[in-house]
C-alpha cells in the first residue's frame, strides 16, 4: 500500500502538527505528550476530552473547538493514547467544572482513560460510546464497539457544555445520546496500517464485509457485493431493530465514509437511506454525510441513526466551530 | 472496483439528489435538466455558475451557497455537462446583473459553456481556470488543465459577487486569481470510472504518476514512490517556478486529496509543504486541507498555491455557507 509518509515514527506527530498549522487560529498543539486543544480555552465550563487511536481522522482532533471538544489525544495508528496524554490534556483544559471523557468502547481506550481518571485530582466522569450494533463483542472489545455515533455524542454534549451544563448533566446527556444512537458499517476493501506489510484483512474482488469495525475487525458476515439499495437494507435493519423506534420519530441520519469511498457514493447512500426511513414512517430532520470516522483508506461506509427530540435537535443545531464540523 | 451503486444510469442523478436532501435548507434541485442552485436566490448580484463532469465531488455542487456559487451543473462522470443544463441554470439564477461562468479548461467543458453562452439572452462572461502546471496540453485539453485552484477562484469571486462587484469586475478578478494560482498533483493509484470495467490507468505497486490530471490523465513522468518530503519537492518546485514569487509574499496553501488518501497523510503533506514554503521566505497566511477536487477514489494529492494580497485575503476570509466549505 503506497502512502505519503516520511517515517512511521513521526507520522502521527507530524500529521497532527499539520492539522494545527492549518487551523492556527482555532487550535493549539502540545507536542509532548501529544494532544490538541483549543487555542482559546473556555472558562467555567465542563471540559470535554476525547481520544483514541489515529487513523480515524477527522475523529477526534478535527472536532476540537467551540461547541465541541476542548482537547483530543491521538494515539499511534489504531492504538489507544497513553494515560499521560490524557492527564496532561485534562490539566490543560480543566476550568473548575470538571472533565468529561468521551471514550469509544475499546479495551485499550477504556483502560487508558480509566488510568488517567485515577491519576487526576479533579472531578472526572466518562461517557462510553458503543453505538455499533454489528457485533456484541469483538477482537478489541468487551461489549459493543464505539464507531461513528461518537461524533454525535461529542457534538451534542459539546453544545450542552458550552451552554453551561454541569458535569453530571453532561455525563447523563452523553449516556442518553449514546443510548438513542445506533450504527452499522460495511467494508468494500481493507485498510492498511502504515507500519504493516499487508492489508488488515483479505477480501475478494466482489466480496463485502457486513458489520465491519473501524479497524477492519470482522463484522457479521461476508457476502457478494449487492446493489446499494440492498446494502442500505443490510445496514439499516439492524440499526432500526436496535433502536425500536415508533413510527413518526424524528431522526438524525449520519452517512459516514470510511475514507476510501467517494462522496458521490455517500450521497447516493444518503438518498436511498433517507427514502427508506421515510417509507417506514420516520421523519429525517437532520443529515450529516461525509468521511468523519474513517479507517485510513478503507472503502466502505456506515449508517448512524439518532432518535431526536427537541432538546437533542437544539444541541445538534447549536453553533460549532471545529476543523471538520462547522455551522 | 467495488462501488456503492444501483445503476450506472441513475448514479449521478441520485447522488446529486442525496446531496440536496442533506442540505435542504441551503440547496434546491432541478431534476431535468440537472443542476443544483441555492434555495434562497441572491438579489441584484452577478450570478456565478460552475459545472463539469461528476467524480470530482465536492467540486462543484458542494460549493453552492451564500458566498460562493449560485448554481452548479454536474455532467455524467468525467463528462462535461450539456449546454441545456447550463442554460437552464443561468435562467434560474440570473438576477439582473449577468452571469459569470467559471469553467475548468477541458475541451468538453469549454465547448458546452460556450454553446450555452451563445444561447443565452443575458450578459455572460467566462473565467477559464487553468492552474495545473504539470503539462501544457493533455488528452482532454488544449492548454493547461483546470484543477484544484478552481475552488480558490470560486471562493474569491463568490465573495466579490456577494459584495456587489459587477460582471466586469468579477471576470477580471477571476482571471487575476487564476493567474496567481498554480497547482500540481501526484497519483499513488488510479481511479475507476463506474461504467468502466478497468481502472483508468495501470500503475505499479511502488510507482507514482507525477503531474497526474484529475481524470487520471498522464502527468510529467512515472517514478518510484519516494518519501513525502521528496514528493513535496516534486510538486512545489514547478508550482513556485510558475508563480515566480518574490520572497516575503503571503500565500494561501491548499493541500487537496484526490479522494482515496486519508486526511492523516494530507495533514502530513501540509506540514511539510508549509515548512518548505517558510524556509524559502514565504509566509503562509491561510490553509485549506482536505478532499475538495477529487478523482473518484484515486489515492494522491495536489498542492495549490495562491499569492495573496489584502484584497484576495479578505475575499478568502469572507463568510461562506456551502455544504463543503463553510466559515
Amino acid at each position: 500500500m503506497k502512502k505519503f509518509i516520511n517515517s512511521f515514527d513521526d507520522l502521527v506527530r507530524d500529521s497532527v502538527a499539520g492539522l494545527v498549522m492549518a487551523h492556527e487560529g482555532l487550535l493549539a498543539l502540545n507536542e509532548s505528550p501529544l494532544f490538541v486543544c483549543r487555542r482559546t480555552p473556555k472558562a467555567k465550563r465542563v471540559a470535554l476530552i476525547a481520544g483514541g487511536g489515529s487513523g480515524h481522522e477527522p475523529l477526534h482532533t478535527g472536532y476540537v473547538g467551540p461547541g465541541m471538544l476542548d482537547a483530543a489525544c491521538p494515539g499511534e495508528v489504531f492504538t489507544a493514547p497513553t494515560p499521560d496524554q490524557i492527564v496532561a490534556a485534562a490539566r490543560r483544559v480543566e476550568a473548575g467544572q470538571g472533565v468529561l471523557m468521551i471514550v469509544k468502547n475499546y479495551a485499550g481506550d477504556t483502560a487508558s482513560f480509566q488510568m488517567a481518571a485515577d491519576m487526576l485530582d479533579m472531578d472526572c466522569a466518562t461517557v462510553l460510546v458503543n453505538d455499533d450494533v454489528a457485533v456484541d463483542s469483538s477482537v478489541r472489545t468487551t461489549g459493543r464497539r464505539g464507531v461513528a455515533g461518537t461524533l454525535v455524542v461529542e457534538k451534542m454534549v459539546g453544545a450542552a457544555a458550552e451552554a453551561g451544563a454541569d458535569l453530571y448533566e453532561c455525563k447523563a446527556l452523553g449516556t442518553r445520546v449514546n443510548g438513542c444512537t445506533a450504527s452499522m458499517g460495511v467494508a468494500l476493501s481493507s485498510c492498511t496500517v502504515p507500519e504493516a506489510a499487508a492489508p488488515t484483512f483479505e477480501i475478494g474482488p466482489s466480496e463485502i464485509e457486513v458489520g465491519v469495525g473501524i479497524h477492519g475487525e470482522p463484522g457479521r458476515h461476508r457476502q457478494r457485493l449487492v446493489p446499494a439499495d440492498d446494502i442500505v437494507t443490510l445496514l439499516l435493519e439492524p440499526v432500526l431493530k436496535d433502536l425500536v423506534l415508533a413510527p413518526g420519530r424524528e431522526l438524525l441520519l449520519h452517512v459516514n465514509g470510511f475514507g476510501g469511498t467517494p462522496l458521490m457514493e455517500l450521497y447516493l447512500l444518503n438518498r436511498l437511506a433517507t427514502q427508506r426511513l421515510q417509507a417506514q414512517g420516520f421523519t429525517v430532520r437532520r443529515w450529516l454525510v461525509g468521511n468523519h470516522t474513517t479507517s485510513l483508506e478503507m472503502a466502505g461506509a456506515s449508517l448512524t441513526v439518532t432518535a431526536l427530540d427537541d432538546e437533542l435537535l437544539g444541541l445538534w443545531d447549536a453553533s460549532v466551530t471545529t476543523p471538520s464540523l462547522r455551522w
